[in-house]
């Protein structure tokens, strides 16, 4: 596997280093993790996100503990893991691969349990971490070459939020076919939507393009449908937080637009994310919950309040994109054209 | 007449006072204007911005320039005035109510040397300021009449940037429904876009609502597609900055988005504006120039920058709404609804 583009966590051995996403795009800061308590606060405050990436991290968090307590006896050992996976779930508990993540280093901590063993049991996390951080890897890169395909010389690419490397172990999901298109040497162009109200276009997708060489505009989120309607973009690809049976999936607020306005003009529109985003227990997008976060991320912006006092504000997070306005969906496992029949 | 809503420009006698919108929504700063160039200042720093009020600022400008140099001399009293009216249109070159306000303070100019009376020259030039003024009321309040007997009680009507009153004399374009259904007593609610990269929405119209004791929430411009998918917007009024022959019409960034999302979600989509937006000289939206501003409106909100350095924005003011979009266009003269042949 070659180098992915961009490093947001690394493996040290003991210890994890983390790029802090909190001081990008100004400053690239490398911090280093030895703690659970280090690994849980780093997920709390953003400093590591996107769903796939703080699961890698939380995952990473309970190798490093263990290692701490090989030396101590089970009890001590299996107590200090058990507390660590329970302290970083307790971060964000609306993270699915959150939970998912903690739940695989969990089994093996339980399958540890009958040999009783600290230090091969600390042996079997670090091995299981790094097991998730290379399977993400694995599907960055797939999900990068079956897009590329998609992918033609001179194209100008759209993505909406930030589903790129530093979402996850370093290729991402929607920003993958980019990558993999540039390291074949097809040229490209990239418009990123700006991603308001917490800038993850402005601020990390177009950090990690330029970081790449790849050259990108950024754009306020309404200009997309302008750039859309006068033949600027060849193709869009976003990424999902979750897709129903029926191919309607979950992203950022603002996604629903993006496609509709790629379906009024002609435009392809993808969607890609890991095969595990599908919710094979939703038929249809009208399903799936949308969390509306605190109005002060649309009121205040860099510590200046934009609203007046006492006018207040609505801050859906996601958005509900039917899967009529989905030209394919791309996973690890291939590319899903309509009718979709997934999961 | 009513007392408008607001009042962004008041006529003082020799002297105008404005609000300096530069400082809302933080503050409600009053300023008095007493000499050219001081209006010119204001208008190129955007103390007062949208085309109607920049209009009706230029020509109070000229009335107040005029009443100081009432006393000289005919020759120092016109090469005054005609000072003036070149300084004030080169403020803001492309905005077309400006030149067309200026160029009636010209004509009463013109039409004062045969007498040679600075001092009734310069009551004509009052006289013809406050008409504009006046008229520019009118518009908004028949516009205002006009569109709330669209607005049904319980309504919620979504609005893009700031066409209201602080855009005007005191009524706004695509905001005079909401006051006039209001002061009907109509029970109604605004979701006010927030507009970026200006935030005009979220600083402008948010204020001027509150202002006004009128229910206004602002959101995100990506979170009014899922709004207008959600049931949560019963109807839509946005401005115009130029109406073509069809009824394709320019206008802030990002309303050609509404325009579909409110298309494909059965939401009806009217455009208020006065019929001096229309230009009878252009067929069809496509023939429209947009005009493209500086990237670093993007690039850096409220002193910080949100951008990596070296990486470029793309900054189009405007984009263009096909009149196969629009429910209805709202002119002082009327309702007009598809197909358009208007002007």
């Amino acid at each position: 596997m070659r180098e992915p583009p961009v490093k947001p966590i690394e493996w040290l051995g003991g210890s994890v280093r983390i790029i802090d996403q909190r001081d990008l795009p100004q400053a690239e800061t490398h911090v280093v993790l030895s703690e659970a308590a280090e690994f849980a606060d780093a997920i709390r405050t953003l400093a590591v996100r996107g769903a796939p990436l703080i699961g890698i991290a939380a995952a990473m968090g309970v190798a490093v503990e263990a290692g701490r307590w090989a030396a101590s006896p089970w009890d001590v050992f299996e107590a200090k893991v058990a507390r660590a996976i329970g302290d970083l779930e307790a971060t964000r508990p609306t993270a699915v691969n959150l939970s998912w993540a903690l739940r695989r280093m969990e089994r093996v901590l339980d399958a540890g349990r009958a040999r009783a063993s600290p230090a091969k049991t600390a042996g079997s996390l670090e091995d299981e971490a790094l097991r998730i951080y290379r399977e993400d890897l694995d599907m960055g890169c797939r999900i990068g070459e079956i897009g590329a395909d998609l992918i033609e010389d001179g194209f100008t690419v759209l993505t909406h939020c930030n589903a790129g490397g530093l979402a996850t172990s370093g290729y991402g999901t929607a920003i993958a076919p980019v990558y993999v298109a540039h390291s074949r040497g097809t040229r490209l162009s990239v418009i990123a939507d700006e991603t308001r109200p917490l800038l993850q276009g402005a601020r990390l997708t177009a950090w990690e393009l330029k970081h790449a060489g790849i050259d990108v505009t950024v754009v306020c989120d309404s200009a997309a449908h302008l750039m859309l309607a006068s033949g600027k973009v060849d193709i869009v690809f976003v990424g999902a937080d979750r897709i129903a049976s029926n191919g309607d999936f979950a992203n950022k607020i603002g996604t629903y637009g993006v496609a509709l306005s790629a379906g009024a003009n002609g435009v392809p529109f993808y969607v890609a994310a890991p095969s595990s985003t599908i919710d094979v227990g939703i038929m249809t997008g009208d399903r799936i919950p949308i969390e509306e976060r605190d109005g002060e991320e649309v009121t205040t912006i860099a510590g200046t309040r934009v609203v007046p006092e006492g006018v207040k504000a609505a801050n859906p997070a996601f958005d509900i994109t039917p899967a009529d306005l989905v030209t394919g969906i791309i996973t690890e496992r291939g590319l899903f054209r309509p009718p979709f029949e997934i999961g």
